[in-house]
């Protein structure tokens, strides 16, 4: 069906083919200038962290999200509003506790790092032993040499507009523990993975070697790092950990999943993920980008209804269950649609944060770059410049990726995003509508026009779903 | 003697006295310049804030600190190092958790209020009804308008740079409890007292009227207090609130106290407090001024061994005990010291966290106004200028300044101070030493000028101490 419109739409094409139909152009004109007075996306992100708050994958505040979700989106007239049901390991905090016992008694501010066993009722205590970096544990003896020690891994995090820094430093989150472990370590600490300084401990997962010993592992707040450190400047500094965690073999999780039908088989998918730490309200990760993909996917639902002119592909809205805890919706969801990704022409996710978009980024075959290049230009109004051709589409996106599923990013400015990431400070209050506004722009443009290019994006004959 | 000092003095004076002596000066001007190269202020801040960290009034750690400072001070080479014991009544948290029960459940972040009584285990539960400020409250009917109900003062606090936002603030920290138990209310919440957007509740005294009903209360974070209005706008909220406290009625404080003996009987007195809230580690509140004003007395102590020449007065440095739960060790040193409040010369203390000081006011006789004036002049290089002659001098000096004594205050720029203010947030790397030299230099040069000045600031005969 959809070779025979393409083919149909090709043959009236004139001769030096724009990537995108004159008239799917000025319906992103469209769309981008009425985004820019439209408040869907900042109250969606207000709702879903007001009325549901925290949101922990596979908890039953979880559930709540997505039956807040169905309810909305139903309401605002989507199509095949449903909920795509998969199961997840639960993990849950109960309690956490760190203290200087020895030789300044003290309370030191950390939280319990997702997938951490806990350390039992008389917790675990030590000696700390710091290192600088991942790097400089990794490159103690492995002969014990931490044998009955609290590890300590005091590596920073470099700020950066673009989230680099994260990817080096997050590293630690599970090395702490999985390098301590090999040399005798009874507990590991590691200073936050985040960039603020104040005493917000950052949360997120981490992972043990499958054969590997289990030791329970936390983080410290930025601040309180650094009086750990300076009490070792001191002599040697005795703690005490405490973790308790809840963690369940089966527990349900889902992606909530939105439609606007399309007149052919294929699919332009965008999206967020409803679940988040339990920390914070999850304001910035993930409410906002499920405010801005739900806003962009609104307004698009609304101008289809006044033109009655359908997109030529489906946009399909998917709201992802326990990102959080390893991309299980985005699995989940690229194994469920397994059959259907040859048709999918183009993906983004929106998780990272509220900042504004600076940077499309593409993954594109080579001789679809102009479309990319045009989409850059159409969106540039929005101050969005072209960026390179190794988007990543989001963490939820990483399975379809794999698959071929073309991807873009569009990048937001993540300058402060890791000041809150993961931490009890991600609410409401830090999200800015001025900045979703733009955001909901850049992701109705772009779905509009992907779901309307004249060929998808992964250039020759795939392009025509054939994969 | 003093007054056989002064009249000595006074005959061979010029014809128009200056307030100070010219050699008095010109050590001011030496002890500023040598302040500003000097980290002793803020070594002590770090050290007491690491060494004994949290250090609530009453508490283990209260008496932690005092053992530290008495051994500080003695290293230091002061003078009558010891400490001044009273008792207070103990007041500390044990737990503190407020919910939305419905219609949105989930957590919101509070802390107990200093003094308040506890929930029991069963918690408190009430449909919250709130009120923009603590006059809107007090406007209520009194007949029972509030029989159940949870109240929840939602007022917010001024930013300003003299902090004055805060006295028009705080009352509702005991109005909320107060004034929502006489209208049948059965806890209270409020919006905490403070600036910051994060999410630390601030906390701090409250205290029930003599025969009223004791109700539980505690202070919300602002995105928490955000939070709950944005719930209450979507129809009737219910929370519960569960708060475990325990008490002591007699538990042991004291002030630290050292000198610099002068050569009459006269004293000035300078300090801080050394008790600090048990959230965060009290680098702002008040280790900041316990560093100043030990910086100060350190550098002048050095200049008197060099010189050999010890100042006209004793130069007193006192460390308050237990400022935070009723100004109780200022209270106990104007009873222990009544007989001899009429020799205080002059007092100043440092309470204000750990910005530059920008003005120096004075409480001083009219007569007196000259010497407030040079001391203006004297400081001026520092960026101070000449402010009022309504001095408070400090929260532990209200008693001896009740009772006659002058008193400066060396302004500091509170802009920032109520985003820390008792709360887990107040930790060092909040403060600046360069901010801290500047702090000293300017107590430095006041203690050294008072502790020489050619007459007192009492004006007329009391300046010779008579009172």
């Amino acid at each position: 069906m959809l070779r025979f419109l393409l083919a149909a739409a090709m043959a009236v094409a004139p001769a030096a083919a724009q990537p995108f139909p004159a008239e799917a152009e000025e319906a992103a004109a469209t769309l981008m200038a009425r985004a820019l007075e439209d408040e869907t996306g900042y109250q969606v992100i207000e709702d879903l962290t007001t009325e549901v708050g925290p949101r922990l994958a596979g908890s039953e505040a979880e559930a709540r999200a997505r039956g807040w979700a169905l309810a909305r989106l139903r309401s605002m007239g989507f199509e095949n509003v449903r909920v795509e049901a998969f199961s997840i390991p639960f993990w849950a905090r109960e309690g956490e506790a760190l203290r200087i016992v020895e030789p300044f008694p003290q309370a030191l501010r950390i939280t319990a790092l997702g997938g951490t066993v806990g350390t039992g009722r008389r917790g675990v205590t030590g000696e700390v032993v710091r290192f600088e970096s991942l790097g400089a544990l990794m490159a103690a003896p492995m002969d014990g040499s931490l044998e009955g020690k609290v590890v300590f891994v005091d590596e920073g995090m470099t700020r950066t507009q673009d989230g680099s820094g994260y990817g080096v430093a997050v590293a630690k989150r599970s090395g702490a523990a999985q390098e301590g472990a090999k040399r005798g370590a009874i507990a590991a600490l590691i200073r936050s993975v985040g960039t603020d300084q104040h005493r917000f401990p950052h949360t997120g997962m981490m992972r043990y070697e499958e054969d590997g010993e289990k030791i329970p592992t936390a983080a410290l707040s930025w601040p309180d790092a650094e009086q750990l450190q300076r009490a070792m400047e001191r002599g040697p500094v005795t703690v005490r950990l405490d973790l308790s965690v809840v963690t369940e073999k089966d527990a349900p999780s889902g992606n909530v999943i939105a439609e606007i039908p399309g007149r052919t088989d294929e699919v332009v998918l965008i999206g967020a993920h409803l679940d988040s730490w339990d920390l914070g309200t999850g304001a910035i990760d993930d409410a906002s980008g499920v405010g801005i993909t739900t806003g962009a996917a609104k307004l698009i639902l609304d101008y289809v209804a006044e033109t009655g002119e359908p997109p030529l592909r489906t946009i399909r809205l998917i709201l992802f269950g326990s990102e959080e805890v390893g991309l299980l919706g985005g699995k989940a969801y690229a194994e469920a649609h397994a059959d259907e990704l040859g048709d999918h022409v183009a993906a983004a996710e929106s998780d990272f944060g509220a900042g504004r978009v600076w940077q499309l980024e593409t993954r594109f075959a080579e001789d679809a770059q102009e479309a990319g290049d045009r989409l850059a230009r159409i969106l540039a109004p929005l101050g969005v410049a072209r960026g390179g051709n190794e988007a990543e589409g989001g963490p939820d996106l990483t399975a379809i990726a794999e698959a071929g599923v073309p991807v873009v990013t569009l990048k937001q400015n993540g300058w402060d995003y890791f000041d809150l990431h993961h931490t009890e400070d991600d609410t409401l209050d830090k999200v800015d509508p001025d900045d979703i506004a733009q955001n909901v722009a850049a992701y109705a443009a772009f779905a509009w026009l992907a779901a309307n290019a004249e060929e998808g994006f992964r250039g020759g004959e795939a392009t025509q779903g054939a994969q």
